[in-house]
């Protein structure tokens, strides 16, 4: 069990990724809302933006109750999560979708194992931030009411590989160059990554596609 | 005030108005946020553009609480809201302030006039949209922060102008395209937007900016 005096400090480092991501989220998905198809889906996609905003708003009470200035907290991971972002611009209505599906979840799976280590403040505040259920029945019956399309089926299917693998890659970049790598030794760092892939395999077969 | 306030059609056409412009202003001012020169601007610029969501919310209530099928009756001002939209698109994150210090007003101040000839809920909820005190006080300390640049003051009065210009002709188009016209007579016409006019260089003046 990590000490109290460090296992703060981890915390607040835990919530900053927490927050710039979710800050970036919000900003990236409610700019993809516009393209939406129909107004009912832009409409939809903009609250999931919103609840986006309520987490960073969340993760930022945190810290300013901690009496951390939550700028310099997120500093650190600002670069990683920006290329994250960079590196996954969904090509289209369906791609913005599929990537909320993908990395709200991959996220909220990294918060929680991270917060377990931690403290039941940090669990629960994972917990709150995952408590996505309402929109992600939204996200996959959106997703699979189109996906019967063989083309589609395919190219989300490729997307959300993509999409996984970008996110693990700076999952283990988080690790390796934050604070955050001392809540892991070796071992459980795999035991981490197989549980990231496992549960992002379950999601992909909700949509009957292909991990 | 009845228990039951059945709202009119016209009532849901101002809602569908109201809806649709609290919608798009999300939409623009979320991915304008991303341009913010510090994480704190960004994160307040998020925070507004959240609040206007709500009132897209509020405005939606209404209208499925009466029955009539939100896209239907915003169907009318997509065209108008776009095309005002496009027409002020921000060259940079001070434009991008000050549209949201412009518009919301002017349409706030809009709201109200046409909220004051239907009902007592229509008043009630164009004040709660209107209700902007906090926002617009970050809005106006931001803005005044930096606005002892003399360049930039004077972009920004030119700017100003152009985005009452902008939404003037859009109002107008409102009143001449849609039923909403029906509310005013040619002199009240006048009056409407004389008192759009003076409000706006009143705000211009707490600004210092020349209307």
């Amino acid at each position: 069990m990590t000490q109290k005096h460090e296992s703060t400090k981890l915390e607040q480092s835990l919530y900053g990724l927490m927050a710039y991501r979710e800050l970036t989220t919000f900003e990236r998905l409610s700019s993809d809302a516009r393209f939406s198809p129909t107004l009912a889906d832009r409409a939809a996609l903009a609250k999931l933006a919103v609840t986006e905003y309520g987490h960073f708003e969340l993760a930022c009470d945190e810290l300013t109750a901690a009496g951390r200035d939550p700028e310099a907290v997120m500093e650190p991971f600002m670069e990683i999560i920006d290329e994250l972002h960079e590196r996954t611009r969904p090509g289209d209505w369906y791609e913005s979708l599929m990537k909320a599906y993908v990395l709200d979840a991959v996220s909220a799976d990294f918060y929680r194992v991270a917060a377990e280590r931690l403290s039941e403040q940090a669990r629960l505040l994972a917990r709150r931030i995952q408590e996505l259920d309402e929109q992600s029945a939204w996200l996959t019956e959106r997703l699979r009411a189109d996906i019967d399309d063989e083309r589609l089926r395919s190219r989300l299917a490729l997307w959300g590989r993509r999409l996984l693998g970008e996110a693990l890659t700076k999952a283990r970049f988080v690790l390796d160059t934050t604070d955050l790598g001392a809540l892991f030794g070796d071992e459980e760092r795999k035991e981490l990554f197989a549980d990231l892939i496992r549960k992002h395999s379950r999601r992909m077969a909700a949509l009957k596609l292909t991990a």
